[in-house]
């Protein structure tokens, strides 16, 4: 092997990575309170924290009519929440994908005050729901 | 003001928002050992969790050859840090943006083992950098 393969050939001996079934990942989603939501805005990504509920295989967000609403619905968006373990240098993630929608005024009454309180100021009018058209997870498992 | 009106005017007295300058956004994001990095594959956002280091306002991780790499690289691309307060509804986050490139072998000579050790297994033999194009944090302060 050239000196030059070995300096790429950076082998990783680190954690074991395992994908999680639905079952868990939904458990895991449920669990979370803050997630974070990744847009398209003119090609790029855009990435910003949301508290969240899920109701209903749904994840739903409350935002302010203009920013970020524009982005998300009516586009496929992703949603990822994790739990990091610096010391352990482990941790797990799940990330939802789906085209955001806003809930109908019908939607948010079956709601009954079920969706989220906003933790961030502001007139957050809009109600936001993610379906979960594709979710997967994944656990780092330290060796 | 009717019963439609009075549904969506829901204003959320929650945390202040404060914008974080560039120095502070700068030492939060070096404080960090994971973000996540959001691309865009097929006009949908993808997002995941990784490691990283920062150097030189360099935002660098490692990945596999195949998988991720061949969206990032040469795209504009987001990495986010934050950290989260569920008790207080609190916390902040910091988010990059950038257009993601391979280190050339010069630049790997110059990290001088400066650069991340990959916390998942695999072969991580590309060091993909994210440069600060863009730098923005923001902080929820509770009232």
């Amino acid at each position: 092997m050239s000196a030059h393969e070995d300096y790429w050939l950076a082998m990783s001996h680190g954690a074991r990575i395992v994908e999680l079934d639905r079952a868990e990942s939904l458990r895991l989603l449920a669990a979370k309170k803050v997630g974070r939501l990744a847009m398209v805005h003119d090609g790029a990504p855009m990435i910003i924290p949301m508290n969240f509920t899920l109701t209903d295989e749904r994840v739903i967000f409350r935002t302010l009519a203009h920013g970020l609403a524009a982005h998300a619905v009516g586009h496929p968006v992703a949603f990822e929440v994790d739990d990091i373990d610096d010391f352990l240098e482990a941790g797990w993630s799940v990330v939802v994908g789906g085209t955001a929608r806003l809930l109908s005024e019908e939607e948010l009454s079956e709601l009954r005050g079920g969706g989220p309180d906003p933790w961030a100021e502001g007139p957050r009018t809009l109600y936001v729901e993610v379906p979960i058209e594709h979710l997967s997870g994944r656990q780092l498992v330290p060796r």
